[in-house]
């Protein structure tokens, strides 16, 4: 188990483009309900099962377990809500921390944002010069909600 | 993952009652949407999170995974949908099959039911004196949907 605690912002241009290889993201939702999302991921050849809890500020309760990753497409396939979220994963290492790059695809397609992680809230961190305005308070930009309101009917 | 085929029976008498030692389950929901159900359940000292599918009949997609006591017991107190269900599953050989009987507490004390799994749908089995009249199709009986409308309430 673990809390997490996120921040998220928009990107200011393309020079994030060349520092790091992308990976490729794909995931599903069994539930979507305030307060308990149930998501199952692939990323390259290793499924996952996560839950999390509701989000208070930044912090929100996350629990992941790994799993079979073809029963983690199984599960994704015959399962979770559709369209599933595919993306691209770009963890970019600057100044102490990693800013994960999300450019996604599909329905969302167009959509690019930019995540931190911080061990605490209020911890300080060294701001790159392509990250734009922060938008960690706009549930648009939730995953869970990208599923049922994605980037092209913004 | 695995196709879990169930039929459940009301129970015409108390005969079941010393053929088993129970054990006591505690469980709970993270989504009771139809086609994906999702529970986390501890029995014993060991936890467990399970994905069901939807049914058809008397067959339903079932996923399941081990995970910490000590996570259970957290997702089921901060996360999942209250009151948890909590029964004691006492299971009963009978003629080669395996007869679970529920007796739950809570707001579902005096609810009783037996259960048993089959290896394919019209599987033949014996049925024991004190199996009453099967309720496989009434979804009153999903203990998904013993949260939401517990037996106190019928």
């Amino acid at each position: 188990m673990g809390q997490e605690i996120e921040k998220k912002f928009l990107l200011k241009n393309e020079n994030w483009r060349n520092l790091a290889q992308g990976k490729k993201y794909c995931q599903g939702y069994l539930s979507t309900e305030k307060g308990r999302t149930v998501r199952v991921r692939i990323i390259g050849e290793r499924g996952f099962f996560t839950v999390k809890g509701p989000s208070e500020g930044e912090t929100r309760l996350e629990f992941e377990y790994e799993i079979p990753v073809s029963e983690a497409n199984e599960i994704l396939e015959k399962l979770c809500h559709k369209p599933l979220i595919q993306k691209t994963r770009y963890k970019i290492p600057f100044e102490g921390f990693t800013w994960e790059v999300d450019e996604f695809e599909g329905e969302n397609k167009g959509l690019v944002f930019a995540e931190i992680e911080l061990q605490h809230e209020g911890e300080t961190f060294a701001v790159p010069e392509w990250i734009d305005r922060e938008v960690t308070d706009d549930p648009r930009y939730y995953n869970a909600n990208l599923v049922t309101n994605p980037f092209c009917k913004w």
